[in-house]
Order: C-alpha cells, then structure tokens, then sequence
C-alpha cells in the first residue's frame, strides 16, 4: 500500500479527539448502547495486500447494528440469487430509514435492503431458506473475519425486542400486502439477533474485505463474485447511510454501511476495507467522528471510487 | 487504453440494432424529440490517452435536455462557491424528477441539483451571476467541446417554453417560500434554453471528458480542481439518472446523467468519459438502448467505480 | 311523523330491487361477508314519536363491522369524557380508512374515531377501563336496542383476526410513538370482537336511536347528553362514512355510519335515526344500494340536516 | 324569532372583549390586513323571521377574502350547473389549505371549491362564462346583500397579487395538468380581486342569508333552489373552515366559511344566517374570537345543525 496508513491514523485520531461534535450524542434507546463512553475511538484498515493498520480500541467490541443488514443481504443473495430482487428494490428511499409512508405507497415492497423494511424482508427470506435464521449472520460473520465466537449479545437483543415496536408494524404492513412470507415474530425476531451481534473494529473491517478484494475474503474463500461485490458496492454508496447518502457520497465519496452503535464500515475497491467506530451519531444516526474519520482518510489517499 | 474498444463499440451497435426494447418509446412531449427516427444510435469513448472511439450517428445533433443540468452545476459552481449547497441539497430524492410533494414538505429547498426543483435553483443562481444566462450553459458546452457554434435550439426552446407549466409550478412553489431569487420568467427562460442546447454524442463525449480526467479538459485547461470533479462525480451517480439511480449504479456501476433527449454521459473516472444516444426512453426517461450500451461497455471492460 | 314512511319504504325497495349498481361487489376478503345473498335488503326507520317502520330482511342479522366504531366511540367518552380527545382528533383524514401515512407524519395520533387508527385507540381506552373489553360493545348494544342476547359473532371474529395484519400494523406504530396503552393483541382482539358483532336492521335502527333522540334511548334511558349526541352526529357528518364524506354530506346530508358489511346507520336529529342494510358496497366500502335508499328517503320528506 | 338575540349578542360582545385568546394573531402577511385594531368585533344576525341584531363594528369594512369562494361556487354553479362537479371534488382534504400535495398525487382536479385549489379552478370556470370575471364575484355579492356599490378593495388585490407566488404554482401545477382552461394569470386575477372584495358584518350576513332561508335572498328573489342550498351548507360543514373543519362541526355545529381577514360567516338553515367579525386568527387561520361568538350563539340557542 502506496500511503503511510499508520501515521494517517494517528492523525485521524488525533484530530477527532479534540474536534467538537456539538450535537452528537449516542443512541438512548436501549441502555447497552447509552452506556459506551462517549470518548470510546477505533478505526481499522485491513489492505488487500495483507497489511492491517489499528488505532484506538480495535479490539472492543460494539453493537454492529445496521451494519448487519448488508451481511444478511450477502446471505440472502447465496440462498435467492437475483429472485431476491423480486422481494426488495435497490433504489434510494428519499425518506427515513423507519417510515412505513412508501412502503404503503408501493404496496409492501421495500425501496431497499438498508431501510427497516427491506432488512426484515431480508431476514424473512434468510428465515426461509436457513436452519437457524437466528444465528446465521453471526455466523456468517464469524466465518468472515475468523472468530467463530462471534455472537448475538443477548442483552441488546432483550432490547431491541422491547423496543421493536416500529419494527413490528412495518413487519405487519408487508405481511398485509403479502409480501412477508414467515410469521412477523419469527422475522423480527431474527432481524434483532442480527442486529444484537457484537464484534470488535478489528473483526469488522476484516468481515468486510471481501467487498474491497473482488468477493475474496481474508482466509482466501471466495465469498461472492466479483460482479456481485461491484454490486454491493454500489447499493451500499446509494442507500447505505441512512438519509445521509447523498452527503457522503459527496464528501468521502466510498461504498460505506452505518450502524447506530456508532460504526461505520467503508470500501475502496482494489485498496482496502476500512472499519471505523465512534459511538455518538449525527442527526442522520451515523457516527460523527466516524464520517470525519473516514473524510480524513479518503482526502490523505486523494482518492474515492469517483 | 487497454481494451479494445473499437470492437466493443460494434458488438454494442450490433447487440441494440437487434434487441427489442419492448415498451420504450421517444419522448412525445414535443415534435422536436418525437420526430427523431427510432433507429439512431451513437456512442463515443474519449479515452484520457486522447484516443477517440465512435460508432453510429456520432455527429448528428440532438437535444441535451437534463444532461444540460450537470454542466449548468459546474458553472453555478464556479461563481458561487459552496455557497451553492446552501440552495440546493444533494440527496436523492426518491421520487418523480418533476414532483412537488417534497419540495413543499421540505419549504422550498430542492432535494438534489438534478431533479428539476434543484436545477430551476441552479439557473437562477447562474441568473444572479452570469452577464447572459440564457446562453451561458450554451458556452460553456461550446468551450468545453472545442466547438463555439453549439447553440440553444429556438424550436425546441419554443416548444419547451409552450410545455412549462409544470416547472413554472416548481418555480413558483420555489418564490412562495422565498427561495427564489430572480423573476420566475426569467429563470425559467434560462432554464428551457440550457435544455434546448443541441449537441452530437461526439460533442458531448468531449464536453464530458474533464470528469474523467481529474477536471482536465480536451483542451488541457482546468475546468474545475480534482476534488469538485470526484464531488460532481458522487452526485451523478447518487442522483443522475432520475428514478433509476439505484438500479442503474447497481447494474452500471459509474457516474451518469440523461435526458430525455435519449443521450447519457457516462463516467469512468481516470479511463474515459463516454456518449450514448439513443431516443427512446424506458419507463424511467433514460434511454433504453442508451443503458444496454454502457452495461455492456462496464462489462467489457470488466470494471465500473466499484 | 308527518310523512307516510311505509310508502315511501316501498318505492324504495322496488327501486333498488331493480336498479344496476355496476360495479358495486361484497366484501370478500371473509367468507361471512362474501357468502351473504347480493339481493339482500333492509331498512328500518325509528320515529321519535315511537313508530317503527321496516322493509326488506329487516331481521336477518349481518356484520355491523365499523358501524360499532361509533358505539365504542359512546362508550369510550362515558368513561374518559373529554380527556377522550386529547388520544384521538376530530378530523376528517383525506385518505384511505386503513392508511398508516397520516398516522405517522402525526405521531400516532390518529385523525378521528372512525379511521381504523382511532378506532383501535378508542378499543384501546375501552380495554383501559371497562372490565371485559371484548364484550363490552356487544353488551352496550344489547342494552341499547332491547336485546340481551347481542353477541359477537365467533366465526367472523376468527377471520378478522386471520385478515388482521394491517390493524396489527395500525396498533403496532401507535404502540412504537406511545400513544397505545395497553398490549397490542389485546386492543387488537377487542376491536376484532367489536367489528364482528351480529345484529339486524331493526336492532342497529333502535339502537342508534338515541341519537335522533336528545340522547334518550328508546327504553327512555338518558345514554348522553344532548350536547354530547350533537357532537356524536357532528362527527359522523364529517367523518362517518369512509373518503365519501364529502359526497354524502352533499348528496344526502345527515349524519351516518357505515360498515363493509353494507350496513349504514343515518339519523335525522329529532325525527328519526335509520338502518339500511345491502350487502354489495361500492367503490369507497359503503353499501351502494344503501346510499341510493338514503338518498331517496331524504329527498321524499324533503330535509337533511341543512 | 325565539330567544333574545340582542341579549345574547351583548353577552357575547361581552365575552370575547374580555377573553384572552392567546396567541391569535391577525394575518401579517400584507398590510391591509395587519393594520386592522385588535380589538374590533362586530356580530350580525339575519333572521328568516325579517328581524337583524347586531352588535359592534357592524358597518365597517374587512376583507371577505376566503368567504368569497363560497359565493363564487355559487356564481359557478348557476352558470354550470352539475358540470362544476366535474372539475371540483367535495371532499375534505384532511391538509392545508394551500397545500399542492394532494393536487399533484390526485392529478390537478381539487379536492373541493374551498382549498385555493378549488377556488382557483372555480375562478377558472367563472371567467370562462361571465363577462367581466375580475368584477362578477363582488357584483353578485353587492345584488345578494342590497349595495350596488360592494367593490373590490384595490389596495388589498395588488398586495395579493403581489403575495400571490403560492397559488400561481397551485394554478400552474393544475394547467400543468391540463385542468385550467384560461391562461393562469386572467384566473388568478381574477381570485385575487375576488378575495379582495371589502364589505361589512350586515353586509355580509344579508348576503348569506339565502341559504339560510331555502335559496331565497333578503329581497325575496329566489338565489338557488332549496336543495343546491342545503347542498352549498353541506359543503360549508364538511369544508369551510380550512383544517379545522371536524373541530368546529364538533363544538359548533354549523354551515360556516371564514376568511384570513377575521371574517366567517355561519348559517341555522330555517333559523338565521350570521357574520361574525374580529381580525385574530386562531393557528388554523380562522377568527379566534369569531369561533368562540359563534360556539356562544349556538349554545345560547341551544341548538346546532345536528
């Protein structure tokens, strides 16, 4: 790799240490993500080269959250193949990633599989094709970074339960339109373990290298095929940051999938996959210090896809 | 450039001189889009080595339309600064190109410069600015291209005009809230014209090289710095292709911005910028043949920004 | 009454015996809907002076489905009394009965009483203080039209709840903005038992009674105070009868309710309230051959409301 | 007449100058309208009886502004007939009043003559018939009320006209449609010299008065028949008082139209007709003390429509 990752690092966490995020703060809703300090920093970089740069507290795991979508998407793509497109649209929503407003407009479908709606359509049909759906994107995901411990964190899983309220009406809309094909308890509640898995930075961005190496992941495995990878990619940098996609595009520029436990993960094709996690978020719900983070390191390299 | 392209160009021509494009049908709003024939078709490659690849009707003249919208940003760009995301937003936007509903919800800031709520703003920010913004677009296309007789084409301006109801709604919704800063006449004027402008697929390949070449023009003057052209870049491909954005940064992969004029530009930044042109749209407006083209050129190449 | 009701009954029925209600079609989405004869017909009138006047199946019992939204309305404000609407407003909505979109751009606070939305409220503050929620609408009906042995229909209640996901929907996104207090199933069940409930013409006219009444049952009992049957009739005006309100009001122009099962209650305050029941609805959910006698009846004593 | 109307008249006058009505405010946005005392009130009654109470500013002018619509649906009407229908829904709209929403997803037909949508399209189908459009409206007014010299307000119609981007981009939208038939700017003029007719409480309420007294005006000739009347009222309760249409029905109980300048007229069908006056408006844009008036009146009289 052509650039100093280590000192373009340290200079990242540098500088997000002292900069103000005025209004950012954390999720509130379930106490295991209000709890994480505040000041709490890591970012990861795993080249397709081998070489892998850490700063901050790599090795601390968080709730992944939303990231988990694009995963469960993966899988959904092994066991569907493009039928999947059939069930979930890939266009960008305009609206918030929990409204039910256009997926009663558009009849049940979802616009996308980053949005509530096209992940809980997701994980109906990872229900339909997997033994376990409620273990399955953990691991999957433990297969893809080399830590078959990684697990659902029972405790925010009793969380997100608890407050799955919305979840749970746009799981009832879909199945009204017919467009659910398990019972909603069964769906949702897959669709929460998978947001309850807790994994490090470290175990993250190595997770998501295949996106960054043609569909090869870190063990050599093939995991999808190239087409494919360019494809996630692309939805990724159309849906993939809440409804700050446009923004980030603008401004880093890179394939990147958020989380409300505050991490980010992003790709630069043919280069690197990159994880970076800080836990208070934007008004969009991404990580504050992380879009800065990742801003940073897109401007050092001076390079995005674009 | 490491393919050849020359090839690929007849295997595309061959490949839509045959397909079916089922449904796809011109634009009939006005005479000059619907009298075009059918059957024309034209791409042009201008590789940044300076080598230029055509096919079909490369040298006959079409309308621009929305492709005009791109070139109108970079020159709203040029005089104002960043000053110009203070008017318009860059988020999909997730609905028509031509709806109100979002634009009153969010009191008069356009989502994206590409819808034509965003791109009404754009001429009247050039409006404030340019000595003769009714042909300042015009210009800068006939700097950009090499060729200082591209002109705005007072039939289809006419045409345009007749046909404005709908955006002198945008404009106007725009002046209730304040958001407008000329006589809505005025901008609209300016805005029918930078559509009208007519071009041939080889003029426009050109007018688009300075995206694929770090802001370069054919010329070798800057048009714009590297990094406003990744920006640009971004924006094409989040919010380029109307309501197809999603499917075709999916099935594409590269920055791209059509009209209903049949033409796209097409973006690969470091390698080429591209022209098709082709009249008859699919469902979204984008022509169909136009997008069969470029995923076959993608797929050619076997790469795409992702 | 001043009129000769019998008569006018009879030119009634031999009018919608014979007139073509198009498109006009059942309720299928249950099979106790759907298996009811199409010529089926009734209309019960119940003069303040204490005449009865019926025709047709006056008493062949049929699903009262939404016309109980305005009993449970009554029974809901007897026991939280105005605090009442600080959980549902008052207002006609402009879309569909069953729509989630206007429930969530106001925060799960559901327009009116008689949009699925407040009717799942209004279920939902019934269950807060009434000790047997699934039956306390049967059992006021019971008392209001002389007929203890009022009672949910089991048959229809199991296919509500089959064909429930949508209410499910509905209850859920209220529950996620904490606007519903008790558990969503059993709000859900409570209204399911409320919408399955069996009566006949004769029975829902005299139970409506009151309403044409000053309050005053027919068994002389007070069940509100004038004022508060003023504001009963007032909303029913206005939000009674599904997105034909406006229609209604101008075509026919008294306070009414209706239900899928072709049912609709009309009153003429100090005069007399009616039942009228076909099963066949037109394209808005209301019984068209209902409207049609409504219509007819209004126009034959020469007054509505206004 | 049956109560003690000047009595009743007093008490009120009484009531509201004492009240404190929060923060009602008059409309500010042009002057004729911001520069009206705070304190004014005048309050008329026309009896079917022959009998007119009054109280306060009684002869003093204000801007009829909305109220106008309902008269000119009436003017549209005559000329017409069922045909209006045709172009205008009655339904409420269950959103703003200015809103383009609705019109652009219902593609341009209005949602009912009292949005200025509606009234824009009635102005339309005005100029389409009478010959001198600008003045039609405010000649009707002045034959209904017995003053010939009832004018339109220039000073109010050039601020409206100069405030008047909003339903330029309502009308446009509608053109955009096809649903206009005069050029945008001849129906826009003539809505603003429409809305910009001066006039007073006893002019008002004389005006009113044939839909009070079944299609008979105060000079005994016959204005519309005793059903389009009650039909006219129906629309008034369903839709006269912009979003607060359910509210009003609900504590008042009566046909009424109210305007921005602090106007609203009411009608007891058989009873009386009455304007009420006061320029504050409540956050729906209706007269804060003229509902409070009017909901005394009717609990005064101990009756409503209902």
């Amino acid at each position: 790799m052509s650039h100093d990752y280590a000192a373009i690092l340290e200079q990242i966490a540098d500088h997000v240490a002292t900069e103000d995020f005025g209004d950012a703060r954390k999720a509130d809703y379930i106490p295991a993500l209000s709890n994480v300090p505040d000041d709490h920093f890591a970012m990861v970089i795993c080249g397709t080269d081998g070489q892998e740069f850490t700063i901050g507290q790599a090795d601390q795991s968080f709730s992944i959250q939303s990231i988990s979508k694009m995963f469960a998407l993966v899988l959904a793509q092994r066991a569907h193949g493009d039928q999947l497109w059939q069930a979930v649209r890939r266009e960008p929503s305009g609206s918030a990633f929990n409204s039910l407003i256009l997926l009663e407009q558009e009849n049940g479908i979802p616009r996308n599989p980053f949005i509530n709606a096209g992940a809980i359509r997701v994980a109906d049909l990872i229900t339909s094709r997997y033994a376990n759906p409620d273990r399955s994107v953990a691991e999957f995901l433990g297969q893809l970074c080399g830590n078959p411990d990684i697990r659902v964190d029972n405790t925010v899983y009793l969380s997100e339960d608890q407050h799955g309220d919305r979840n749970r009406a746009i799981a009832y809309l879909m199945k009204s339109f017919g467009k659910l094909d398990n019972p909603v308890e069964d769906v949702v509640r897959a669709y929460f373990k998978q947001c309850s898995v807790a994994m490090t930075a470290r175990e993250m961005a190595r997770a998501s290298f295949f996106l960054a190496n043609k569909g090869v992941g870190i063990d050599g495995q093939t995991v999808i095929a190239p087409e494919e990878t360019r494809r996630i990619n692309a939805l990724m940098l159309t849906c993939g940051m809440y409804d700050g996609v446009g923004d980030f595009a603008f401004t880093v520029g890179i394939p990147a999938k958020s989380g409300v436990g505050g991490g980010i993960i992003g790709i630069v094709p043919g280069e690197f996959s990159v994880c970076v996690w800080s836990p208070r978020l934007d008004g969009r719900g991404n990580s504050a210090a992380g879009i800065r983070a990742l801003e940073m390191l897109i401007r050092a390299i001076g390079r995005s896809v674009f």
